[in-house]
């Protein structure tokens, strides 16, 4: 061609045509000043989303195939991914008395938490060890791992999945195998917990799991959650603590790291944003949490998300108030993307603008 | 409602009111068997893109403003994104004789691969340390570090630009400073690697920096290549070293890890995949790659992508052939979610089944 | 010096006036094919022990001025040092009722095993930390850590001290300091287990100490250990397990691995060795560990020392056996000095040549 | 016994006879209040210990079987155990023109530090790697790893060895194996820096050794102090670096540390102790070190000690001074023993109250 007449649009069609981007004109594009994020705040009350959930329990019957009785939190700007923030996704499960569900794995890592329990002999197997689901337990199913369950009570349960497949599916990496027989030896309940967490075998080589606690009893958070109130606490938070992994001093899952909060009776909390999203779930209390501005009133078994970058804070109403959440906070640290912000003005409180209705 | 008259149907339009998803319906989309990869492996030839950056050398003068004269690779399938694969985007950058470009940080890590340098005092300063660019050598902008560059000499340099902003906008997680005036003091050159990796000042606290070494010279792998050549290599990949950074003994950035490999003259390797996508930059002699069974021909300068779980083989044709490639894998990794074959069938190679033309 | 009359003998004497000495001579004594361990297994009986301890009870009462009435286990070719192996030092310490000690802290990283107690508000506190002790339950005092206790019982208690003095000698790095009224703030009771383990507060940078559990009770060791013994356990050891420190995954403190351990009624375990040593604290039942050919038999409450590179095994005679143990392993791991062996000959048992009494 | 008349006395005489030691009486001979050292400063003259060195360059010939011709620096106050400082055991070898020696192993780790060498083919072979030596160039031979050397020149090579024997000592775990034949199979010369250092093989499980760089240059080490010496420094050493293992970015070997040093022109540091010892080399130049009061001076070559808790500072003379050390550091750190203080009085200097002689 001859260069004398070239042109910056000109220049911009051979590069399309090449399979070129000129950085000069869409770097903007791609490069933004600040997260740029692409979902909004919600919430799903208890009492909206259960008589659905029951009606589900009428109308799936195990003899209808289906395994899986659960029902996604997705977030209204999340629906092409059935998820409830860009990386995380929960969902309700009903297991009704007497059912079971044989086992199957996949790539995506899953919590659960026994939203609804009376106890007995119900539970999640989870690498041939079971384990047991009291009210509010947290129990794990890392990536990869085989696991099952079933519900050997006269009692339905209602637990609350959260699953990092959002990420999985960002990654281009979802696999999944259903399982058949016995997948897995059997292993003692509880194995993970007793013999892998403090107490250790010797002589073997160290941990034969990358997750030594499957577990976690609420009555072990809660009794710690009361023991750490009558410290300060933090300012954006109350008292909130981490489920640790103990293998790693690291959270519970690399993708996905469990806390529990308690908001005493009555306190707020101040405002702040990081860059990374969290799903909160009403153990027991009411309140209300301020995100972005807009009021989302809350009470036992409600559900709702914080965005990345979302200014939230938290108001406790009547008597002290538990918070169960996830976030996505360690995938942002082990990239090295991690950031957090308090809000400096009107004391660390935000201008409500709006109330939430679904 | 009367619910003797509940049917599936009505119930999965009122999950659909409520911002609920029926998981027994829907999970085949969010949880599939094997990876859906949403875009395919390409090829930018040297000899195509090269006059195109010559041209934005012309027309995209610092006086015009533009800091940045580079150019993306692509991908036809991530458009939107201005990617190459999913998590990675490259792009050739041009520098002028006598041109500089000021200061700015992001949140984006970045390497640099000096394609086409004479040498002499042309550099990219990382956090107020100058990295000389001799060609072919590697440096690292690990996320948030300020970083300039400068060309001194009456020569044009080339550099191949790796970035995580892929990664970073799926994570919703962008930001950008630019600098002004003197961002940082001023360090020694080539502070990082002669202060910090291999001879660390004592009584300092350890390594002052995440990322101990900045500039990995070509001489070095080169040499380091050429010495494990002896050896016996990968099936898959012939000889092929990673760049370490030795504060962890990890990669070079947490996102991105880069490797340099040498296909002796005539040797093919065979075929794998793996839950990871690398893009490749041919740094000398000619050969093809088998990506999901379409020959890519390439030589000196080309730029190709082999996309998450595509099996992919190399034959080198001619003289021995030296490779330089970005990957995801640590990602993959610290996610839990990396996985990889190999090829079983026939040997270990694929049916060719086509040519790659773009 | 006319070097035609040179001779061996006159360069070593001329060596040694200069404090040089040669290698060629002297290098067997310096470094030994095996290891040459200095000191002999013994065992020391409660029967024997406790009454004396019973006697200091009343000579030694805190208006003397005796902060600290305990007694160490010497071993006879230890004198010196005062140690039970040559790291490990232990001592039976008895305080009476409604008796208190003042803080102090030392270089030496200490254990405590409560042999007997009744519980009650009878306490080690560490750091502003009560650490209740109920009888068999293991608590640390890691170095340079404050600790004080009370009894404030109407009963006894006796426990198990276990100290790295001995190691600290030998890094000749001692170093001690008595506290004055209050050492430190106060915390809640178990603070570090319920706060620090498994339960971890967020926003606080991570874990506040190094040693996030300081209690181990013992109601769950025996726990662990039941469940454990279902599995086939250790050739060497019956089921044993090791308290962990789950900050990092390591022993209960850096220079001292505690360790549980389950011998089945009649059970007999082979005989290794390794370049640790172990001092064992009989929980209950009754055996016989044979160490380097002689029979040790023991009882509830005895005390034994395994010395370096001593073959050992153990024998459970009567109803199932529970031992606590003490060894220097991770010191040699650290080191990069620990080495084991299992005997080969006769199916792994010792030849008995004879039986040791004190 | 009638314990109406027992006293402390004969309490204390039974208490021996059980081999039991009461700890309110002979606590202070096992918890000092602060560091008993039990060995001095001192310093060998290179000009008093080379020709004893030559000497037996005449008299121990490879035919006499001697496979190891150096000369241990024996502290006067640490004879019993043939060592330098308490943990550290430094010697000359001299490897005469065409000399090779037999390969071995032990668990004894060793660095070499060649002290005169023109360079050619003069080399420790460790692990079927030939190391090769020029001038001050740093080797290591890590616990159990076989090595041999050569000298293939026509010069003489002198180099200093420091070991961690006293520390296998004391922890009872000597070991030692002579090699047969060819004990390993050979690797490229240099193959751990350059194939294991920076440069890593891909699929391979990571490092294959413990130790990935076991050869430091000196021209290296001497550029990097150079640039360092640009900078502040520290005020007890001037500017010092310490050589690092990438693989855990921690000491060359896990119970020593080497480090080197620059003193200016005319400089003086200020005084410290620390709960470790360093042995030093003179690389070059001459300056005075006041030790615990008494100087010390060297010149090139010489070989001097400050012990454990031992007040030291520097003060060059003449041009600038370099100075190599050997430092127990790691192990203290390692086992939480390491403690460290500043002089506060006469600004940071100490009385000079005497002057070394041998």
């Amino acid at each position: 061609m001859d260069l004398r007449n070239d042109s910056l649009d000109q220049l911009h069609e051979d590069l399309a045509n090449a399979n070129m981007a000129p950085t000069w004109k869409y770097v903007s594009e791609f490069v933004a000043r600040e997260p740029k994020v692409s979902y909004r705040p919600w919430l799903w009350r208890w009492d909206d989303v259960i008589p659905l959930l029951m009606r589900a329990g009428d109308l799936i019957t195990p003899e209808r195939g289906a395994e899986r009785r659960s029902m996604e939190h997705v977030n209204p700007d999340l629906k092409p991914f059935y998820s409830t923030s860009h990386t995380i996704a929960t969902a309700f499960q009903l297991v009704r008395a007497g059912e079971t569900a044989p086992a199957h794995r996949h790539m995506a890592g899953a919590i659960r938490f026994a939203a609804r329990s009376k106890g007995g002999t119900v539970y999640t197997k989870v690498q041939g060890e079971r384990l047991m689901m009291e009210e509010n337990d947290l129990l794990l199913t890392p990536t990869g791992t085989w696991h099952e369950h079933a519900n050997e009570t006269q009692n339905d349960i209602i637990w609350l999945d959260a699953l990092d497949f959002p990420l999985v599916n960002m990654m281009q990496a979802s696999w999944f195998m259903p399982g058949e027989g016995q997948v897995c030896p059997d292993k003692p309940d509880d194995y993970s917990r007793r013999q892998l967490g403090l107490y250790r075998p010797v002589g073997t080589g160290g941990y034969p799991e990358s997750h030594p606690v499957l577990r976690y009893p609420w009555v072990e958070m809660k009794e710690a959650l009361l023991n750490a109130s009558k410290g300060p606490g933090s300012a954006f938070d109350g008292t909130i603590l981490e489920y640790v992994n103990p293998i790693n001093s690291g959270s519970t899952l690399p993708t996905m790291s469990c806390r529990a909060q308690l908001l005493k009776a009555g306190s707020k909390t101040k405002a702040h944003r990081a860059t990374s999203s969290t799903v909160y779930f009403v153990i027991g209390g009411e309140g209300v949490s301020i995100i972005n501005g807009s009021e989302f009133h809350w009470g036992r078994g409600d559900v709702f998300v914080a965005p990345t970058w979302s200014w939230h804070e938290h108001h406790c109403k009547g008597e002290d108030a538990f918070l169960f959440s996830i976030t996505d906070q360690p995938v942002l640290q082990m990239l090295g993307m991690f950031r957090e912000e308090a809000l400096e003005e009107n004391d660390g409180h935000q201008q409500v603008a709006s109330r939430f209705t679904p």
